[in-house]
């Protein structure tokens, strides 16, 4: 049985809406689910998360095997209970922070040995580690372990990576059976390579997943490179399950991949732009630290609806960013995750119209007006 | 007219309760400001700082002169605009600052000239442009500029220290002259000199002041000395005007003195304790780095009102304390201004029921007892 269910309600050419079910809540798709990297979605209260419209978040199984570590975390009641958030969450395999974060890495056919960014210390993450460590983790939804390579790449690393993925996705299947209530997604790996990613999105079909990741692509690619791959790779998906692009991206990457058929995104972008001093609006990114906020009493957007937005002047959030207060990255980290959600749910409503075309055209008109006139 | 009026509503011993009238609001007595230094009481949302209870925040006129500028906030509509904080504000008069976080400074008759720490460049306090600069900011009670000297010090500088106050005392009463709906409160010093203390006190009574402090204290000497100081000084003071203990303190001091008699305190060991992984609780102060905590499901007090306390378990908070994560100050520093909040409106209340001795009691008998027993 699996632990999730799509149903779509809507689509719109190759865009699609519904509610993908969870025991631990339903999932309005397409959805944007907020990083919390260390246990916490950084800079924010996790019922302020959910009260934005997050039906779910994503938690690192890197940082979290380091640091609380997995078994104690399973000791104190699971994920869910450890960081206060009852709803659905979702875990990567770890793979992917071993790759960028981690020192010593080393890769064989069976997993991979490396050293903590935080201690030194060793350790060690196979596809079936991985699962273990997202079972004691009890998250709703596990991430096969899977190997990324950066691109632009050699065709061969590129097959080979691709293939040991495939393998790695064989021994997940194995050793997630007969896990209850709970859902393993498998990745398509293949690079910029487009008959390398039809072959691993029929390799996953073939061994069968309760959803389908489409890993390896905003690592450095032009964004023409990752829409086509999208392109390429959706259609070999199977229809009746979600599609996940992993750590995408800006809100035109994302609302490039919801018109191309993906039901799920997540990216550290607007907290981590929000503890930069950046804010995303309706206007496009805009930076707080800026000399030409310094004296303005308007809020970012009078017409949003969340109140980092409304309720403080750009001064003050200049002010705040100039001068390092942990207010500026609350304010702007939630405003931003409040445009993100807002924007999903836009999407939303916009396919259940048949008015996707238009709602994109509106939004990057937004964005590409840029800001309000100067005072 | 004075811009405030205390009505006392109960006294209990020393001890009294009641409410501070101003412009923007009802303050209860005893109050303690939570400290908002650069326009921001650090890592709080200014309305979750209000529903914790807190009447009126302070405001640090060095820090607000420097960053962003006391012209640029009154262009954009005051300090209580700019820091989306419509309710009362008491700024102190920039001097305390200039003495510990200035370099260069150059005490003359006519004020302080010093370096800013931010970049160096050269400004000047005199106890008329400290008025100025606390009406451009637009709040709602002003400290006069003043001297305080370190302790322990010798007799002669503390008395040649105290009557410089005084003068600077006089002169701004004169430069505040014709302010309406503002108050100015003069401010003692006499450092553990209890004679200089009564001169002090006596000389600022007879200039008169819409409410007097008691500064230089809580500046590394005993608690006994403060408290004997305080035994000495507040009798001193026109009973009809609120007293202000500057810059105090733990719990414990001022539980001390609201029994002696003051009406007011700001202190920004809630908030720098709480990014400091410090938890204030019944149980007296708690470190959350302590390894012992790692593994302890249970929440700081289950028996405390408020979120952070009630929430998240101990094991998470030392997690988030020991990653670093912005969350841990966040929900620590919200923590220990609850209690803090907390622990006045029981002052206040056991005032009103004249059971302050049992209240205090109380409170001293759960610090002393220590922390709940180890798992």
């Amino acid at each position: 049985m699996s632990g999730i269910d799509l149903a779509v309600t809507a689509v719109d050419g190759r865009a699609r809406t519904g509610i993908l079910a969870t025991p631990r809540g339903d999932v309005r798709t397409p959805v944007f689910m907020p990083v919390g990297t260390a246990g916490t979605v950084k800079a924010m209260y996790p019922d302020q998360v959910h009260a934005l419209g997050s039906d779910i978040i994503l938690g690192n199984t890197y940082h979290l095997m380091l640091r609380p570590g997995a078994e104690r975390v399973a000791a104190l009641g699971g994920l869910h209970v450890f960081v206060n958030w009852p709803w659905p969450i979702l875990t990567d395999s770890g793979g992917f922070q071993v790759m960028s974060l981690a020192a010593l890495r080393k890769i064989d056919e069976d997993g991979v040995t490396f050293r903590s960014h935080l201690d030194g210390s060793v350790h060690r993450l196979t596809p079936e580690r991985s699962l273990e460590i997202q079972a004691l983790l009890d998250s709703d939804i596990h991430m096969q372990l899977d190997e990324c390579v950066a691109l632009p790449a050699e065709r061969a690393e590129v097959e080979r990576s691709m293939r040991l993925s495939l393998r790695w996705a064989e021994r997940s299947k194995q050793a997630f059976a007969g896990t209850e209530g709970r859902a393993l997604f498998g990745i398509v790996q293949g690079g910029d390579q487009h008959d390398l990613r039809v072959v691993s999105a029929g390799g996953l079909a073939a061994i069968g997943f309760d959803g389908y990741a489409i890993g390896g692509l905003a690592v450095g690619e032009p964004q023409e490179v990752m829409l086509a791959i999208l392109d390429t790779t959706v259609p070999a998906l199977p229809a009746a399950r979600p599609r996940y692009l992993m750590g995408v991206g800006q809100p035109d990457d994302i609302v490039e991949a919801v018109r191309r058929g993906v039901d799920m995104f997540d990216c550290v972008l607007p907290t981590r732009a929000g503890r930069h001093g950046v804010a995303y609006t309706r206007f496009g990114r805009l930076n707080m630290k800026n000399a030409r906020h310094a004296d303005d009493p308007r809020p970012l957007d009078e017409a949003a609806g969340w109140p980092p937005a409304r309720d403080y002047s750009r001064a003050y959030l200049h002010h705040l960013v100039k001068s390092g207060e942990s207010l500026g990255g609350m304010l702007l980290s939630w405003n931003n995750l409040a445009y993100y959600q807002h924007l999903m749910a836009g999407l939303r409503a916009a396919i259940s119209a048949r008015q996707l075309d238009d709602f994109v055209a509106r939004a990057k008109e937004g964005w590409a007006g840029g800001d309000l006139p100067e005072l």
